[in-house]
């Protein structure tokens, strides 16, 4: 399974060709429009979100609500395109065309980078595909993964466990399920109630200072068969895939899977999980530690991974910069009025987890059909359990 | 750029073919022997370490001390292969094989996903290639990669910051140079000698406990050219790159870049890094929290990555686990004596980051010959000041 | 740079996503639009090619009628797809579905085999994606790396040397520019008028007989760098790339380069191209019969490729299947009005050539942006002189 | 499944690695070397076929007869080593090398282009890697390949249709087994005695004129289930990759499937291949002209694919060319005694075919072991026989 997303923020659409996928799979365009929805939600946004109610069109590789197996295109529109048209015309025609040259650097952005990589003088030619407008496609290619992880019985959960100086209570015993239901009752996704008040107390602070806050998301994912990913190659492990993934988001600083760099600082014999064995579950572990990895392959325990965001850099309380066109310094602009997109950021780890697993599943299983897929997956899963 | 990796172990070799390096690029084997060298030292390691001084045999794609452009073959010997070759045969005799059979799977290893996957009822079919003795021919890929990276004025250097309990003092305004000089002097490879005694301390007296350490190790890169890696898809973000090649080091639990995790829980304002433009350095940035990335490129700023080792799961203090024969329960197993690989770890990490990064390199820019390379960093280098 | 095509034959439209062209790249949709008309000309095609006028929409990737660096998305509309709403519905609404379920395989279509493979009972699941509707979003992408081949000084054409039992003039001494213009102006695609003359009277008849025609294509290239393409790895010569691409046009049974099949009825002394030097042409060949292509590599003389178009299938004449709900014997169906389809294939073939030699040259030289590619292609060409 | 390969004609060895082999799979060491036997021989090799008697080493992957899943590594010795170590030596010092610097590109080589490339004024820098020797290493993939293969039941088999101005009678009657045991039995590998005749006699005359013979080679496969590759991508077509494959061969300049490019001059009515069902064959085809494939998948039936190998370009009787230190003409140099390595070369088209189709059975079915896949494969087409 493969993807490709374009688009720009301020363009006409973003679009999504999914790749691979096989064929007779339940595709429920309404599956992927939750998940927009829930990417736009969270506390601590500004405007833009609500004005945007995300919705995808289905213009391939999907009829009567199944998947052919060809591949599908997925569009999203952006709703304030007809304010753009001028500002984003790919046509040549001076006349039509209203520039609003960007010339400043937004510090904590690609601008810069862009810039000199593409040769670019107007910085809109950078900022319009770096911004995170962009992850909305990759919850899309997610929310068609997670109907895959579905039919196989996995089950995924994403929340937030810090929010700038508040971190969450570590919880281990929830089962995704439940993980879903209150992350998803709570306007910063975190399952802790006590710091939920304070994650919102800090945001409204914070936005108050004109600073802005960065957090730690969670993903996780339950009855994930062992075995995914292989230990045979190093570009073949699934935590480093899924390590990619997450690092990719738009603003992500780290990764970590299971106790993650906790790890360093625990004895050995306090990290590894104790292998046991019953008629019941089979082989399984005593603990998770591991977040659900060993040797770059699944081990059938819950998958445990989160993801280090970094504040959002546009800022009332402005960042030094140096203008292109003078070299002149000058202070960072303010473009929007989110302070924290940390709870929206967790529901992209969720998605692009989702992509890398299922992905991981049709790997290893026959799948040209949704029918084959879990056939096997079912096999499988009795083999394990035989072994 | 690709490598393929090959070998067990305790299999007759490792083997690794690189296919796409520039021609004409000087290739030095003792640059390729120093590295895994360095892999091989380091405080709490056990004897096979002393055993074995890895050499490297260059087999293809070099001649009179230059890459010819083809494939490069590199290899390096098991020394211990002769006391193994019964049991290893790779031929069906029964007679000459020597089984030796394990059912005995050891928590924090592959051995038992790998045996539910690839349906091994000997664990030695999974173990000797999920050791950590693969690392060898990354380390040798990386040291290949390293030469491209000297020939672009690109400078790599390796610390540990953190074995167990003991974290170092974080270290800002070294250069690479200082870097490598102290890491390689401290036989824990470590920038700050307080921390060295305590962490050298700490390895004995958990060695004499029977118990193992993991750590944090840092890889620097400086010199780099701004715009590397690009904004405008999410496998081609060269952080995130680094990140899958990180995590897929054996044991490695997490990545971070920059300041990373501490990103969230410090305010917008202390994270992001002002731009400023100077008649000698052209643009630059005021600090590098953000660790040389921003929109998943190179900022021209020192790259700084950090990654978690998980303490060694081989235990004296034994571990339980399940006999795959039996299904019942026993305690795993020893088979060796290191008890902290953190410092060989960072030796790891750099070699790993430093192929990522020159892959970069040679994506950007006209490679077939290492001469057209250095011009064309070069001509680069020259526009991005004058940008 | 990869591309990803999406899209059913009577779906709402074709996507087409490119990713990993250089910046400000001059994109003119005119230059698509061209190629797509050119598409669906030619003598012997049916009414549908009349009806549907294609025309590209740009919505990503481009501003200002330059390229950005980001992903571009093309989209092609199909006319008739208000007529086929309900049938192509990918909702499950069973009211709004209008099933037309096809249950009887064409002989030479990919129905059956598609229908084995994806587990479809109903073969438009097949049918609507194998469908040579396709070939518009591939001759998008081809028409977009054409406008990075002219930036660089390479010229295409593409025209008909076979339709039927009627073969062409081999014709070695024109330009690609005089090439072009004569193909251009034959409703056939033929340089030779006698050979027209008869391929038209050909068409006429065998359409009167309800019988189709398939023939040879060729695409020539004209200077084209040397030493694109490796010799080093397999899957890295160029030629054996665009084969690749040719065989996978639909109905695409062989292709060949230079003199391609015939070398093997000539002896050794008159198949190779001598090498010449001059102080005005540097290195070239007397000949060209090895088609441009030495070792996988070009050599700076012409790219001469053809390929095999079969008849179509599609038959007045019926061809013997089975209905796959019966397994009952009929006599396969006719679904359209076109009874040769050569000269369309031309162009086709034409544009995906293109795609791969463009594709080279970005792998060859620095290309981030289009003025790099230039600046880099032309400096290797002054080495290539005075090497 | 990928492998690389590496080494140099005069080099220590070839290298190979494969990594993506199911576990296991009964390994051969044998079936390796029986393969690459037969690429040494045939009519009309010269001596150096008869001193290397190639042999591989197993170096990784595989124990007891066994795959792991771990990369296999295959070595095959070059036994003139020995006398080469001067002139091959990768090490930079001076005294121990001995250049033998050549500096006149033979025409129909790699030599020139390779050199403009990658900068190279030793033409051995790129004659050593452009050597057919490099089809050993890729025989050694395929004779691996061809062991999946005998595991699901599918036969393949190679022979020669064309040497020179001799064409053997198209036989289409014979099954894959007896194919192989004629074109073992015959000294060019051809069915037709009549023709075999002709072409040792052409051969034997054509090397006292001091000329060469090139040929047409034919593969063919049976017993291959329907529905491998896929219509939904042009780069998932195996009819394209197998062209690849071919095409990548050294010296082949065309590939067809089925009828090919006779397709051309047949009208419609007789090219494709009606299509029954029976009983006890379920769906078949009454005809095989389109050679196992439509829509870019396997029908089921035989795959047919045909290649032209270009006559050998060394030559007794001179070709012109141009020293390259000198830029004054020259007649290129004789450096070997064959004058037709066609019979070889089926071996070769044989064994890069076998890759091609055994690649596209693991990507279809689960394969992470054997077992698996010959149980996926048996289920499949029982499903196909009852669809």
């Amino acid at each position: 399974m493969r993807y490709l997303t374009a688009g720009e923020s301020h363009g006409p659409q973003l679009t999504l060709i999914i790749e691979g996928l096989p064929s007779q799979l339940p595709f429920s365009k309404e599956k992927v429009d939750e998940q927009l929805k829930r990417r736009q939600g969270g506390y601590g946004r500004g405007r833009r979100m609500q004005i945007e109610s995300d919705e995808v069109q289905i213009l391939s590789g999907v009829r009567f609500g199944k998947t052919t197996g060809a591949p599908v295109t997925l569009v999203i529109e952006n709703k304030d395109w007809t304010h753009w048209k001028k500002v984003m015309s790919p046509h040549p025609d001076e006349e039509k065309a209203e520039k609003r040259r960007l010339s400043r650097p937004r510090p904590g952005h690609a601008d810069l980078n862009g810039a000199l990589k593409y040769g670019h003088r107007d910085l809109r030619d950078v900022l319009e595909r770096s911004s995170a407008r962009e992850t909305a496609a990759r919850v899309a290619a997610g929310a068609v993964a997670r109907q895959i992880l579905e039919l196989c019985g996995i089950r995924i959960a994403g929340h937030v466990v810090r929010i700038g100086s508040v971190g969450a209570e570590r919880v281990t015993d929830l089962s995704v399920e439940e993980i879903a239901k209150r992350s998803e009752a709570s306007p910063v996704r975190c399952l802790d109630p006590e710091a939920e008040k304070r994650m919102i107390e800090l945001i409204d602070e914070t936005k108050k200072e004109g600073d802005t806050l960065g957090g730690v998301v969670e993903v996780v994912l339950e009855n994930v068969p062992p075995g995914l990913g292989s230990h045979v190659h190093w570009d073949r492990k699934l935590d480093a895939r899924i390590a990619q993934a997450v690092m990719s988001i738009q603003a992500f600083k780290g990764v970590e899977i299971g106790i993650g760099f906790e790890a360093a600082e625990r004895k050995g014999s306090q990290v590894h999980d104790e292998i046991l064995w019953s008629e019941e579950k089979g082989y399984h572990r005593r603990t998770n530690r591991l977040g659900g990895f060993e040797g770059g392959m699944t081990t059938g325990e819950p998958i445990v991974v989160r993801g280090v965001m970094k504040p959002i850099p546009t800022l009332y309380k402005p960042l030094k910069s140096v203008d292109i066109d003078t070299r002149e310094p000058f202070e960072a602009s303010i473009e929007r009025s989110d302070n924290c997109a940390v709870p929206a950021a967790s529901v992209v780890a969720e998605n692009v987890v989702a992509w890398e697993v299922a992905n991981a599943l049709l790997e290893k299983f026959s799948s040209d059909t949704a029918d084959e897929l879990v056939r096997e997956v079912n096999r499988y899963l009795q083999e394990v359990k035989e072994f």
